[in-house]
């Protein structure tokens, strides 16, 4: 399946939860799968902190060099999310650099990259940007809404500020809020970006961006989407270098890989990006605009499919459960299949026969 | 009780696993209690990454400011090493910044700072260093040693290498090995410190120290000293700033936390002096000069009261388990004890009752 990525541009003002407002807001997605003519069948996929509209599928642009869509084990005909069946909708969010608006578009009052002047933006800021396009596909309801840690925030987001909207939401390794101990992870990022000498108060574009604060925040995130006997399988003690066990210079392969995928995903990603998405994803909490967490999430009516990794220690099954327990308090019958994997927070990334049986199931219903 | 740091240093080449050599060896150290006659009441204390020989008391150069020893309140008389019955020695481990040769001291070849100079030392090193201090002071054979983490690696390394000189062990919070996460968690340490312009190969002395670096690697640390039950119970989601949150520069407790205390270690601990130290710990193996952890592991003869603490997930119980195991099988009858504590690794420097009883009883034996 070749796809192709799209962008549409709103100039209507969207009003953010902080109060400041941003115009224009351009939205990148894709489509896979035909939008039947009750457009009854739109499954909206909601992309976790640093992925892309690029969910299914092979990348156009780049015939060479084939990216493959993040989820295309899940997406597709006769898969998870059946293009057969469905129209599936994948979007970039708000606040990050594939192409929809975020700290390093031109901010068309200076005619210069935002940087550290674009406004803090929050899942509920992503998930409207989300609304306009689906207003502009003319979609008014969707079958489902799905997605894993950041994107399950924007499912669970979606499910209690337009509860009219969606019918269906499967949430994975994801939470209401996230723990302290992920805000701490987060800590590292953010001290490591804005420390780096290149960072310049994010002022950077045209000059060498902040290198080594982002390759160090993104090695802290890669602890986090593992597990301790993730490590162990993947890595173990096994030495990496030519170097002998005492010299200083030398390293493990755990260090290998940490170090060649930190600096690898510099030049993918865009440092401000980075950490206004780790913003959202700390204040990111459903009871905002609510008196409560019980009562915010008591406002979901979807038909809901939680989907957890018993090795998740950045977003704990138990988080899971406490919405579980709210939701069917409440009256909902969410259902919550909590499966094995030695993969930590990546195995929504991972484990795909398993989860595409219970969301087959789920979205038969 | 007050107490006086003192120093020893022998002029005798200490021959390093490496191969390389190190003199002068100087050794800071700190006595509590009284040797008897017979000298069979010593115990070694070993202290953890960035201890030092203060382990108790009031260090008396400073009594202004007081500090207190580490374990001040598990050290004197008529607590767990009591020391009406016991002589208590603690020493400062080679590599560190406190009073014993490492990176930081003087080259005696070139009159500088050793800096990157300086050897990679091991923990098989340290204990080396250890016995010429017990050597100086007389004493052929210890009524126990103890420790908890890099503490508890040195305890074990006596017990291994030099298993005629050790009656009782007592290694807490450790394991012969650290596993890969360890390794991940050093390894952003590692880069935060290398990659601060300030660090300059490690030739920082009389220069700007490579503090960011150094302040965010101890961040790193500090998120594995704790638990996730520690997280939410000491910091919560709550929000630590009069910022709005909203704003860009707002922040949660739980970074007010990690940031003032990476800030403030920086006051406290030389750069090089971390990294040496994380060096040893991450190439820590009692494997190594025998043909197999079990085979090392096997040569334990000292009767061993293992602590673990049920939230420690940088030490998982799991890896102590391994230990007792293999020297069951071996023939020694180590006992274990799991504790529960939410603090995770730091508790064994904060659940004090707990480890009191265990330990008297075992030491009355």
């Amino acid at each position: 399946m070749k796809t192709k990525t799209k962008q549409i541009s709103f100039k209507e003002e969207l009003f953010l939860e902080s109060g400041r407002m941003l115009s224009p807001v351009t939205v990148a997605y894709e489509t896979y799968g035909t939008l039947n003519e009750a457009k009854t069948n739109a499954i909206l996929i909601c992309h976790a902190l640093t992925g892309s509209a690029n969910a299914a599928g092979t990348y156009s642009k780049d015939d060479e060099n084939q990216n493959v869509g993040w989820w295309n084990d899940m997406i597709g005909a006769g898969k998870a999310f059946d293009t057969d069946k469905f129209y599936v909708i994948s979007s970039n969010i708000l606040g990050s650099c594939y192409g929809s608006t975020g700290p390093a578009s031109i901010d068309p009052f200076t005619g210069k990259h935002y940087g550290r002047k674009f406004p803090v933006v929050t899942v509920k800021d992503m998930i409207k940007a989300q609304k306009r396009l689906l207003d502009y596909l003319g979609i008014s309801k969707l079958y489902a809404a799905a997605g894993g840690s950041l994107g399950g925030m924007q499912v669970l987001e979606w499910a209690v500020t337009y509860p009219e909207m969606v019918e269906r939401i499967i949430p994975i390794s994801t939470s209401g809020r996230i723990t302290p101990m992920a805000i701490a992870f987060n800590t590292i990022a953010r001290i490591a970006i804005t420390k780096d000498p290149n960072y310049n108060n994010g002022d950077y574009y045209g000059r060498t961006a902040p290198k080594d604060g982002l390759a160090i925040g993104r090695m802290a995130g890669h602890i986090t989407y593992l597990s301790d006997v993730a490590f162990h399988k993947k890595f173990g003690r096994r030495y990496a270098t030519f170097e002998g066990i005492y010299d200083f210079g030398g390293f493990f392969e755990v260090e290998n890989y940490l170090r060649h995928n930190g600096y690898k995903f510099t030049e993918r990603f865009d440092a401000n990006a980075y950490l206004y998405l780790l913003k959202a994803m700390d204040i990111f909490d459903l009871t905002y605009g609510y008196s409560s967490y019980t009562e915010a999430v008591s406002r979901i009516s979807a038909r809901t499919l939680f989907i957890t990794f018993d090795s998740d220690f950045l977003f704990p099954p138990y988080q899971t459960e406490e919405l579980v327990k709210i939701m069917t308090e409440a009256g909902n019958k969410p259902e919550w299949v909590q499966l094995h994997s030695d993969f930590g927070h990546d195995a929504f990334l991972l484990e795909f026969d398993s989860q595409t049986a219970e969301i087959k199931r789920f979205l038969a219903n």
